[in-house]
């Protein structure tokens, strides 16, 4: 194995893994033990790559406790495939779809849902800046609405929802790809949680859904094969050749997750470099945080210093320092 | 490095990598060098990556000989998403696409172009068993389609084209899942290649597309983002996070390709060795090709053995003597 630097990495995604993940990802490369050839020839249609997909599918159900109600799929496309799907196969004719709009994802997410049907923005701050995450009563909701959809934490605008909105029973879709697995999520509460791998679930190209299996009845056989949940979850995320080294992968994450003492422990280990980050920001006033005190991220926490030059400067000494990814945040 | 012991793979995809590229990926898997961090935690967005990518298109637009008149992409979702990608772009209203039915991937293809508009069966064989490639007399191509789909080569079926349908000028749109670049492939007589990467290029998760640029104009801002061909093209391939580990070992392959003397002398090795195979299997009578001769596929030899008990002792001694992914061949 060859001596390595490892640097910090600071980037939103794709981004850091564990280095015991990637450690036995590169001691197994060229031969899975005891199969004799490299995660990435074999076959998906193995008996190796079918254990690889259940087990990481059982590890990620155990580690946010999801019941048998749900499907967990892994399929390819990132959350912005998703913006599609979901609007494609849950926004039934004449109804209307709720878009709670805190960031850009979901004005993506919004624009795409207007290419299918019936839309309501439900709640926006207005223009291009975001600071906050609404309040309960600030929501304006459709009633029976098909579904309403948020996004779990807002990468560039460094704010996260603390708890879920109340949605008033109907079906709450939640683009949760830039905190999935920082912390405990509660997926009774959702109809469909959908997550881009990218940012602590494993390497690009693979995307984690979660759907509520009363949802997939809504799935139209008339929709294009491959945007369909109900034949990804028919087929068990195998309708075609799935990303099989990126699943590798994400199943050698959930391990280590697991092994990290799950989700509880992960939380309070972010809750705790956060908060250590936003209380320097508050005692120094050097750092300006974008996001309002009570929707401020644990994931990732975004400042401004004040000037352009001085921002350009630091990154400069932070990239010099080992630090990449600095800048965005 | 561990020690490993490599086996003989005939699976049809994911199939064999070659070593050297196994190994450099190996080597670098936990920091590149100068960048002290894994491809698969680089941001897509760094200089890095895009390097990566670009030499990646750089690389297939030299092997295959491309000219400036197409674009390159690099995408998600296999052919199974092409098969809706290419009418949903392609087939304008009121048009007529027709598809060459060679195979079970060709019957995929139509039944999503079916959702999409109106299609014409030009040639099939009928029934569920193909075993032969059309004389152009056969073909009943409509005058003025939208354009003509065909599929390159019948990995089950072990038939392959020699060469390219006349379709009298219009555009020939052609999935080379299975044969891209095993042997030369002219890319001026097509309008639009797509291949999954997973037989030759590289690991799952990866699409190739090359389309002719004027094609692009027929793309509609109507569709899902994520199913314009001209979103992707106009953003390079990286209109969202992309494949990017995928991508990297791609292009780890079109370089090894590029020091094998390219698709010329690749060509050459494949038509040897495939023509010994034949040659034997003409020769004792004991294996029945499943190809008429004038069809022949060079990537992958398809043969029965007279008895279904025959065909399970064979690949259970296969297996034994460290053949792997025989059956289906």
């Amino acid at each position: 194995m060859p001596t390595t630097t490892r640097i910090f990495n600071f980037a939103a995604g794709p981004a850091v893994l564990p280095l015991a993940v990637l450690e036995e990802a590169q001691r197994d490369l060229i031969a899975l033990p005891g199969v004799g050839m490299s995660v990435m020839e074999i076959s998906h249609r193995s008996k190796t790559f079918e254990d690889i997909l259940h087990r990481a599918i059982e590890d990620i159900r155990a580690l946010a406790n999801i019941s048998s109600d749900y499907t967990v799929m892994l399929l390819q496309g990132g959350a912005s495939l998703q913006f599609s799907m979901v609007p494609m196969n849950l926004l039934t004719p004449g109804a209307t779809a709720d878009y709670i709009v805190t960031g850009g994802w979901a004005q993506k997410a919004v624009k795409e849902a207007k290419k299918v049907g019936n839309t309501n923005v439900a709640w926006t701050e207005g223009g291009e800046i975001f600071t906050r995450i609404p309040r309960q009563e600030e929501l304006k909701l459709t009633p029976g609405a098909a579904y309403v959809h948020m996004t779990s934490n807002n990468t560039l605008f460094g704010t996260e929802w603390k708890g879920l909105p109340d949605v008033g029973g109907g079906p709450l879709v939640s683009d949760t790809s830039s905190d999935m697995f920082s912390r405990p999520i509660d997926v009774s509460k959702h109809a469909l949680i959908y997550a881009g791998a990218q940012k602590n679930l494993g390497p690009s190209g693979v995307t984690l859904v979660i759907i509520r299996n009363d949802l997939l009845a809504r799935s139209k056989d008339s929709l294009p094969t491959m945007m369909n949940y109900k034949v990804h979850a028919d087929n068990g995320s195998m309708y075609n050749t799935p990303p099989t080294f990126g699943i590798y992968v994400l199943g050698l994450t959930m391990k280590w997750l697991r092994r990290q003492g799950g989700l509880d422990a992960i939380g309070q280990v972010n809750e705790r470099k956060a908060g250590k980050l936003y209380a320097e920001m508050d005692r120094t006033g050097f750092y300006r945080g974008t996001a309002q005190k009570d929707s401020r991220s644990l994931m990732n926490v975004t400042f401004r210093l004040g000037s352009e030059e001085r921002e350009k400067l630091f990154i400069k000494e932070a990239t010099a320092a080992g630090l990449d990814g600095v800048k965005g945040h």
